[in-house]
């Protein structure tokens, strides 16, 4: 089959592998049908995740359809069509059983296209399926379903509940990026007052706005601080969400939270941040930071299919599976390309449209 | 009457100020009959408080009986033997209502010793005194009653509640001075299975063992990554608490905690910290910072009264309160003296007996 693989920093190819088959009892093989591109995969590629081998299939996002199962596999048959997680889960381990798959100690957490082939491919092998893989809704289309692979869970979980999004507050979310509108969807489930964007891109604040965050700044000509204050009583956001993955961005968010706040970090950091202590000591501040477990994929999942939940604008460039090269030239460069979200097509799959 | 004014950094003296007297109606003047010495006012000394001007009576801390009272104030009465916490609160703002007393925004908060006249005095006039100061129960003891003005609800409250100690535990105190003595009586009402402190100072990790903490290790000789994790399948702890103040041990504690642990920060810092997000972004880290609220303070006073909290060992020095500068030399001194608390007794009040 053909597949996306990781030669070293800077290297991709589309090329011919072997097929995955079924190695162990807790398997199954998928077929992709629609598969996404994801900032950690830019990262991988700069070479800032170590753990990536030379070699290694990325991907780790996708929709797809079962072709093969191992013998223990009892949640999803041949022919099923499911969403392929980010996270993998052993559902037997300590996190495991607290619901805490991202942390998974019994082999899985995020291993597709990290420690494992992954899901930029023609088919895929999935460990532990039973509790790695979600048998989809008729009602919920495939590009939605992608969307629920990585980028809605993390912002909804290690955003919007560890940030402990509440009615009536203040949100700041500082990037608008996929992660960041993301987080605008999800907050809105909890009706905050204000959902206060920061990026500095303008088609990034207007995909913002038309998700419904009523307020977009941009950190090169507003004044963040005093335009947070000034909705805010002067005290600050109730909580910020960090969905870039910088120091100064994570270093403004603790600065924008009035005290008792919230500091959700969401990005992917490769350095670390200073903490200004001398003056966060004294201001209630809670600072968390996650790797998305997907516990709440079902949840998400249940609320696409009810019509509850709209994904629209995320998606902005649609191409064939074998056209996965041209994918990532579009994605690593979203200020030419006004790039969100890509989909991946396989070939004679249903799709929305090819742009 | 005599007080203990601040003159600059490094300048103190015992001398006579006037009397304070009720200018607001919610005013208490309360007579000094115990009174300690924080770490706090020691950082005050060297000039790293800069919000306490020259001229200013210190101290936050102190137990007295009611002496006068304005037209307001319902809930003690002149002959009242009240505790006088370190946080006032209005009672009115947005934070007060929430219990959030710290951070009161109508003119409370952390003032006595700070921003108006405190306690190390013969006399102290106290605002918002409904809201501001406790009636104690005759069963707990004067010096007691002054551990519950500042140490006990602020290890309580900043430490083991902000950190959420859950039975089975493991907790890591780093810093077993007052803060870190008193976090270890508090977290036992969880009923951790381990609590482990650490500290350089023989002394006074000897002092945690009695009150409970079943290991003790020292940062110099002992690893205390390794140690932590042999008790924790290789884990790491569930809780750390901050209770030093400098940017070494908080590093530490986020280095010591497992993935989905939490860090509270107790410690008064005067300078940033470096937070490895590099390799936090991903360990699903809950991290506190805060003031004590004391909005506990009337539970532990209850559970003092009850005999179900014990404070043996905390207060190592007593002193007249006209010794007050000799008590600042003990205090000052601890690897020397080996000083955890201090008492100092007014003339002719009741007290344990003077060392």
């Amino acid at each position: 089959m053909k597949a996306l693989v990781y030669h070293g920093p800077g290297r991709r190819s589309w090329e011919d592998v072997p097929d995955p088959a079924v190695k162990n009892p807790d398997d199954a093989v998928v077929r992709i049908d629609c598969v996404t591109i994801c900032g950690t995969d830019l990262h991988i590629l700069k070479g800032d995740v170590a753990t990536v081998e030379p070699g290694r299939v990325l991907g780790h996002e996708a929709v797809g359809t079962v072709e093969e199962i191992g013998g223990n596999v009892r949640n999803v048959a041949v022919g099923d069509r499911v969403l392929v997680s980010c996270i993998s889960a052993c559902g037997r381990c300590r996190y495991c059983r607290e619901g805490r798959y991202g942390q998974c100690l019994g082999g899985g957490g995020w291993i597709l296209g990290h420690r494992i082939d992954g899901t930029q491919a023609e088919r895929v092998r999935v460990p532990f399926a039973d509790t790695s893989v979600h048998r989809l809704p008729d009602q919920v289309s495939t590009e939605d379903a992608v969307m629920l692979a990585d980028i809605l869970p993390t912002s909804y979980e290690v955003g919007v509940l560890a940030g402990a999004v509440r009615p009536g507050d203040t949100v700041v979310i500082v990037g608008a990026g996929p992660i960041g509108l993301a987080a605008v969807i999800t907050a809105r489930l909890f009706s905050p007052s204000h959902i206060v964007v920061v990026d500095p891109a303008p088609g990034r604040r207007e995909a913002a706005a038309a998700l419904g965050a009523d307020v977009q700044l941009d950190p090169g000509a507003d004044d963040v601080a005093v335009r947070v204050r000034d909705l805010t009583d002067g005290l600050g956001a109730d909580v910020a969400v960090e969905a870039v993955g910088i120091p100064e961005t994570f270093e403004s968010c603790v600065e924008l939270v009035r005290p008792g706040g919230h500091v959700a970090n969401v990005g992917v950091h490769g350095a670390p941040a200073t903490l200004h202590l001398e003056t966060a000591w004294i201001r209630d501040l809670t600072i968390t930071t996650g790797l998305v477990d997907t516990h709440t994929t079902p949840v998400l999942l249940r609320m696409l299919a009810a019509g509850q939940l709209a994904l629209p604008g995320l998606v902005t460039h649609r191409f064939g599976l074998d056209e996965m090269q041209d994918a990532y030239d579009v994605f690593s460069r979203p200020s030419e390309t006004g790039v969100l979200k890509v989909a991946l097509f396989g070939a004679d799959r249903p799709r929305p449209g090819i742009e």
